[in-house]
C-alpha cells in the first residue's frame, strides 16, 4: 500500500480544491476534544434513504438531513486481507489506529501485533475516553478502539481488556455505555466488581441513566445488545446515551475522546430489513444532531462521522421499477423477527389480522398466500416471505446478507473539520485526527 | 421544495466546514470556462469499483483514481415527479438548468415550459459551447442542456432544435461530437446540410477526427451510439473526442462551456454487465484526466464531474460473500450481447471454446451446463446465463435493470471548485455555476 502517497495526493487535491487546506492542520487549531461517530453499515444508500424516509411520499418537500449538512467527503474501506470487502473488525482497527488489517482483527495488525489507536493516544494525552454503542460494548467496532485481540469472537478477552488494558497502553475507559452485561460478570471478583473497585459508577438499565453523575462510569443496559430501535419502547436510546456521555465528558478539563456507534444499522442491513434500518438511522441521526449541538456550544471540539462499510447491498428502487416508497417503510412498526414471531404465534388463519397489529397496510391476496406458504414451512421461511412483502411494497433492493465494498460518506464539523474534505481511505481518518492533535 | 433553504443550509455548513467558503464565489474568481462532465449512471459503487478494477486482485496496491483526487461531495438526484428515482432526462434538466422536472423532460419544467440552462447562458455571455457524448448526441443527457421538448423520445425534434434553437434562446452549439447520424439527415435540405450552410466543419467517422480544425464543428461518428468501449477497436473514444473538443475550444477568447458525457456507463449498468461498465469507466476516467490536465494548464477553468443517477443497483460483493473480484472482471473482453451472439453462432458443442475466444477463464462444468440450457432456450436466455456466470465469478450484485435513488459523487477542480464541497441537490450544481459566473 502506498498510503503516504495517497495521503499526499489527497492533501494536495484538497489544498487545490478548497483553496484553504494549507491553513487547516495548524497546531493552534488542534481540537480539545473529539467525538467520533460510526454508523455501522451506513453506506451511501442508507444516508440517501434516510433523507427520503423523513420526507415521506415522493414529491414531498425534501430537507437536508444532519448527514447532508455535515458531509465533506467519502472513504474507502477495504481491509488488508485478500478481499476488497471489509468486516467491522478490520474497519474498526483501520478507523481507530489508521492501520489496515485482516477481517476479524481487533486492534491488531496483519501480524496480530497490537496497534495503538486514537482512543489510547487521547488517554495518554490526559483526555477522558469513552465508548457508547447499541450493541454489546465489546462488539467489533468499539472493541477495535480499545482492545487488541486476534479475533472479534473473543468477547470475553475483549471485556477483560476493557478492565485490564491500562498496563499495556494506559487505555482505561472512563465511560462505557451500551449492552453486554453477560461479558462483565457481577459475581464476586468478576469484571463488574473489579470496575466498581476502580471507582466506576455503575448502572444496569436505561431507566437508571440519570444516576450516572461522574466519571468513571459504566452502564451496561442489556444482556447482550439493546433491542432494535423499531422494537424498543425507547427508540432513541443511542441519542439518550450520547446525551449522557456528552454531559459527563463536558466537565473534563483536558478534553475527551468519545466513540459513539450506531451499531444496529448494520444488523438491520444483514437482515435486509429496511424498516428496521430506517429506525436505527433515525436514532443515530438524533445522536449526531446532539453531538453537532455540542460542537456548536463547544467549538474546540471536532466531530467526525462515517461508516465502517455498507451492509446488505441496499438499493432504493429494484427489479426495474423506478420508485422507492419510504411512506410504506414508515408503515412497518416491527423488525422482521418479532413480526414473524407474532405471525407464527397466531396461527395460519390469523395472519392477515396479526399482520395489521404491526403494519399499517393490508396484505394483498397474493401476499397473504405467500405468507401462508411460508407459515407452513416454518418460522425462517415465513420471515423471508415477510421481508419479501416489505421489500416489494417499498421497492427496496438488497444483494447480500453481508457487506459490500462501496465507499462510505464522511461527515465532519467543528475544529479541524476541513482536514476531512474529499476522498480518503478509512485509515486516513484517524491519521488526520492524530495530525490535528499533534500525536 | 425549499431549495432556497437547502442552498442556504449547505452554504452555511460549507462555510463552517471549510473555513474558507466565504471567499469562494467572489466575482474575481469567476471561471472563464466550464467543463461539465457527466458519467451517466455513475453512482458511488461505480467509482469505488473502478478504483479496485485498476488495482486488480485484492491485496494489491491501491491508488486514488482521478475521481478520488477530485471528489468534493455528493448530490441528490430525485426528480419533481411522484418517484424518488430519476431518469436521465429529468436529471439532465436539473443539471443543466437547476430546475426539477418530471422523468422524460428535456429542458422543460413540470409545466413543459422551456427552462434556460447553463449552456444557453454561456452562449449568451459570448462563450463557445459544445457537447460530447458516446451516445447519439441527441440522447437525454446532452439534449437536456440544449433542447426543450416534452419527451426524451422526440429524437428528431431534439436534433432539429440543435440546428434551429438559436432563434428561441441563442443556443447554437459550436461543437457537436458523438453518435447520431440517423437524426441529422445528409439528404439535400436535411439537418446536416443546413449545418454545413451555417459553416460547420463536418466529419462522419472517428478516423476523421483530426480533420476538425476550427469551430463550429460537428462529428457524428456513428449511426446511433458509438460501440461500447469494451467492444470497440478504439476503447478510449470519449477521451479522444474530449481531447479534440478541448483543442478546438481552447482558442476561444471568451471562454467556453463544454458538456462531456460518459453515456454508456449507464447502458452497461442497465444490462447488469460489470465488464462493460468498467471499460466505460476507464474511458470516462481518461477523459476526466485529460480535462484535469487542461485545467492545470488553464487554471481559469472550472471542471465539475458528477453522475445523473446510479444504474443497476450495482454492489461489490453479493449473496453473502465478502469478496469482489475485479481481476476476473478484467478477464472478460466483450459486452454481453456480442459475447452471446458469438456463443450462439458456434453451436452448442462449441460453447466452451468460443467462450474462451472472449473470456480468459474456462467455464466450470456447472457454468457450461447453465450456458447449454440457456442456448437451448434462445439468445435472450443465453445472455442471462452469460451474465450470471460473470456476476457470480466476480461476486457482483445488481438489483435492477433500471435506476436507483442513491446519491452520486460530485467532483470539482479549478476556478470556483470549492463551491461544490459537501452535500448538494443536483439542481444546485448549475445554480452554483451560474452564481460563480454572475449569470
Amino acid at each position: 500500500m502506498s498510503l503516504k502517497r495517497s495521503i499526499t495526493a489527497v492533501a494536495v487535491a484538497t489544498a487545490v480544491l478548497a483553496g484553504c487546506a494549507a491553513q487547516a492542520p495548524q497546531s493552534d487549531a488542534s481540537p480539545k476534544s473529539i467525538i467520533f461517530m460510526i454508523g455501522d453499515g451506513m453506506g451511501p444508500a442508507f444516508t440517501t434513504a434516510y433523507r427520503y424516509y423523513l420526507a415521506g411520499e415522493a414529491g414531498s418537500e425534501v430537507n437536508p438531513t444532519v448527514f447532508d449538512d455535515l458531509l465533506v467527503g467519502m472513504a474507502s474501506t477495504y481491509p488488508e486481507d485478500n478481499t476488497w470487502v471489509t468486516d467491522s473488525a478490520a474497519s474498526a482497527t483501520a478507523l481507530a489506529a489508521g492501520v489496515k488489517s485482516y477481517n476479524g482483527a481487533i486492534g491488531v495488525d496483519g501480524q496480530k501485533l497490537p496497534v495503538e489507536g486514537v482512543l489510547a493516544k487521547a488517554r495518554k494525552a490526559g483526555k477522558s475516553t469513552g465508548v457508547v454503542a447499541t450493541s454489546q460494548v465489546n462488539h467489533a467496532t468499539p472493541a477495535g478502539f480499545v482492545a487488541h485481540v486476534a479475533s472479534r469472537r473473543m468477547y470475553d478477552a475483549i471485556a477483560e481488556q476493557y478492565v485490564q488494558q491500562r498496563i499495556a497502553d494506559q487505555t482505561m475507559l472512563d465511560l462505557i455505555l451500551g449492552g453486554g452485561q453477560r461479558y462483565f460478570s457481577r459475581d464476586p471478583g468478576g469484571l463488574a466488581e473489579q470496575m466498581a473497585e476502580q471507582g466506576y459508577q455503575q448502572i444496569w438499565s436505561m431507566n437508571e441513566l440519570d444516576q450516572l453523575t461522574q466519571l468513571p462510569a459504566m452502564g451496561l443496559v442489556a444482556d447482550v445488545a439493546l433491542p432494535h430501535a423499531i422494537d424498543s419502547d425507547q427508540p432513541e436510546r443511542l441519542d439518550a446515551m450520547t446525551n449522557k456521555a456528552l454531559e459527563l465528558m463536558s466537565g473534563q478539563d483536558e478534553g475527551f475522546f468519545l466513540l459513539v456507534e450506531g451499531s444496529q444499522i448494520d444488523w438491520c442491513g444483514h437482515a435486509n430489513d429496511i424498516a428496521c434500518a430506517m429506525a436505527e438511522m433515525h436514532d443515530f441521526s438524533a445522536a449526531v444532531a446532539r453531538a453537532k449541538a455540542f460542537v456548536d456550544a463547544n467549538p474546540d471540539t471536532l466531530l467526525v462521522i462515517t461508516a465502517d462499510h455498507s451492509t446488505g447491498g441496499l438499493t432504493l428502487g429494484a427489479n426495474g421499477v423506478y420508485e422507492w416508497k419510504p411512506e410504506v417503510v414508515a408503515q412497518v412498526h416491527a423488525s422482521v423477527r418479532p413480526l414473524t414471531e407474532h405471525l407464527m404465534a397466531g396461527g395460519k388463519t390469523a395472519l392477515s389480522s396479526r399482520w395489521r397489529d404491526k403494519v399499517d397496510f393490508d396484505l394483498a391476496p397474493e401476499e397473504l398466500a405467500a405468507l401462508e406458504k411460508g407459515f407452513d414451512q416454518g418460522e425462517e421461511k415465513l420471515g423471508r416471505a415477510v421481508l419479501k412483502v416489505i421489500n416489494n411494497r417499498t421497492v427496496t433492493g438488497w444483494t447480500t446478507g453481508g457487506h459490500t465494498a462501496v465507499d462510505v460518506p464522511v461527515m465532519a464539523y467543528g475544529a479541524g473539520a476541513e482536514a476531512f474534505i474529499g476522498h480518503q481511505d478509512n485509515t486516513q481518518i484517524p491519521q488526520r485526527m492524530m495530525q490535528l492533535m499533534g500525536w
